[in-house]
């Protein structure tokens, strides 16, 4: 499948080199990537330069937001919460239209410090957000609650753990729902509509306060039933 | 243990039951204790009258809130979320002092109907209300995160799964922690101190979608690391 994965922070780069190495056609936008290539410094999460992780993945493109929009049959919505929108606007409404649109995003504020306060919850949330300001893609929500190396590669668990999809499209989820098999997640629980990402937008206070307790990102939750 | 179980709805007797058949002397608090034990029908969300689960609890006491803290020497808060800090002033905070004080209650708000939302989240949370509210309580928050039963048979699930406590005082973690063992628990995971209830507390929303999507409240989360 032809695959746009706007983002290129750890969740970005993990998400594309997956789904390449499993034989997808990716491309990866941003908004300047000439930038993006010329940067020789790590980022401000640490992550080494787009450069060096792009030379060990020559089959992924780089190119504008826009450009990675409009020539893919789906689009990887790997930003930041505050990222989010504004990324979307520069894909391009037009570029979305009738697209499954898988959105990863937390609205996180990290305005006061660690750890981070949620910009919108409980009564909306970043997903439904997304689908409002587009409302011809078909947004599905997913991955937003574990470590980016988990969200492709959940076997290093060792034991079975659980994602979630939510969204307002059936055929969508289903879609994702493949997407996420392929990355060897075998319990997707599928929560509802596009509003039930209130409750996994919400699930990272918890996430924050038990990696912190634990001492890794390495963990997530089994709904054991 | 003498052991105060403030709250006649599910949470309450399930918990209060629960503690008896351990052997622990248990005291269910109550406004009106008079008044409970007159009613007839179910309750709002119809649970059998009081008097009803009290014929089979032989051992479980009933007593005014204040009576029932007053002679405890650990209280268990399973009121509702509005519930919690009237409850609390009543049983008195005399009665609370240097007292461990274990926090059940969830923050919903069923004013806009189902799902309900959260009346306190994010920057704060219920758990540090009662704290804040009970400056010498030691206050811990936990199983707020699983439907009744499962709290105090978590092995009906088959498999285990996993409960928080939050709570200031590591000595107050500990006594509940032997008591969460005692019930069963085998996960019980220490998150920190008492602003980590924000983790748990909002944890509700995905738990009320899970339960909709699964169409049964029996079910929990596994920390799966």
């Amino acid at each position: 499948m032809k695959i746009a994965v706007l983002g290129t922070g750890s969740v970005g780069r993990t998400i594309a080199g997956r789904l390449s190495g499993l034989g997808h056609d990716v491309t990866v936008g941003t908004r300047d990537p000439q930038a993006t290539r010329a940067r020789t410094e790590p980022d401000g999460t640490g992550n080494p330069p787009y450069s060096a992780w792009a030379a060990d993945h020559d089959r992924v493109r780089l190119a504008t937001l826009a450009d990675a929009a409009a020539s893919a049959e789906l689009v990887v919505n790997a930003t930041s919460g505050h990222g989010a929108l504004p990324a979307l606007e520069a894909a391009g409404a037009d570029h979305l239209a009738d697209k499954v649109v898988l959105d990863i995003s937390n609205p996180l504020d990290f305005s006061n410090g660690f750890p981070p306060t949620l910009f919108v919850k409980d009564t909306d949330s970043l997903g439904e957000q997304v689908q409002r300001a587009f409302p011809r893609a078909r947004v599905v929500k997913t991955l937003n609650t574990l470590t980016a190396e988990l969200m492709v590669h959940p076997e290093n668990l060792g034991q079975e753990s659980s994602v979630f999809v939510s969204g307002d499209d059936a055929a969508a989820k289903a879609t994702v729902t493949e997407l996420l098999t392929s990355f060897g997640h075998t319990d997707v629980i599928d929560l509802g509509d596009i509003t039930t990402a209130r409750g996994t937008e919400m699930l990272l206070p918890v996430w924050l306060r038990l990696m912190g307790s634990l001492g890794t990102a390495a963990f997530n939750f089994k709904v054991v039933r």
